[in-house]
């Protein structure tokens, strides 16, 4: 896409510190990073979102994640990884480009800290659970 | 793993509000949700964490996922998903059974809002940089 900055990236028009590269795949460190060695994988192929990307790029994105993430952990000395793929504006994406950011953590530091899960009563897990089963069967139908 | 919950949600002896099941893979409800909707995509086989995943089950996980977020974003209506995976305690994993969780979004939800990424020094960034490609190269020696 003419005006993505992912894509121009991939197009090599704009300059990333770049960790792998395959036919189908890119990752490179991310310019405002969490923590340090925050990584970014995307599909060379423009997609929005999770909701659109091809299941073999998906996978793609996927497997070179996995393998990004074991060298991230060796180098940077992290305590863990989070694997985060954001849709949406209201979900924290920023660029319209499916990515999947991996987050390597330290000690101390702040993120995903505040995680907010609660107990939730059954009456309310059964209904979003009947709401969603719903919606999963008319996309098989 | 005899002790996992997830292996025991798996074989059926601890009940779950399931989503989704194929021959590979488990969907089911969190029943500590951030937001209502909050899933939880499993491998039926045990690994702790992505480093560890088989790519066949990889795939099946993030494809049960893609189908999963479309409904649990319809279903619920929210205005986006996260797809979030943690790897190792200080990443904020809880159970030693690698998951994918899908957390739908609504305005006015604080989930990542503190998203506390900022610009790094072209130095700092080319030594990590140089770092990760070495342990990517050692692991394809």
């Amino acid at each position: 896409m003419v005006d993505c900055i992912f894509c121009k990236i991939i197009r090599a028009e704009v300059p990333c510190a770049k960790l792998f590269e395959d036919d189908s795949v890119l990752g490179f460190l991310d310019i405002n990073p969490i923590n340090p060695g925050h990584t970014l994988v995307v599909p060379k192929t423009h997609y929005s979102t999770l909701f659109e990307i091809s299941q073999k790029d998906l996978f793609a994105c996927l497997t070179a994640s996995q393998k990004i993430a074991v060298a991230v952990l060796k180098a940077t000395k992290s305590s863990g990884i989070n694997l985060v793929q954001n849709n949406y504006r209201e979900a924290g994406q920023l660029i319209e480009h499916v990515h999947f950011h991996l987050i390597p953590r330290f000690a101390g530091d702040k993120f995903l800290k505040s995680w907010s899960g609660q107990p939730c009563p059954q009456p309310q897990l059964r209904k979003v659970l009947e709401e969603i089963k719903a919606e999963l069967a008319s996309s098989e139908s």
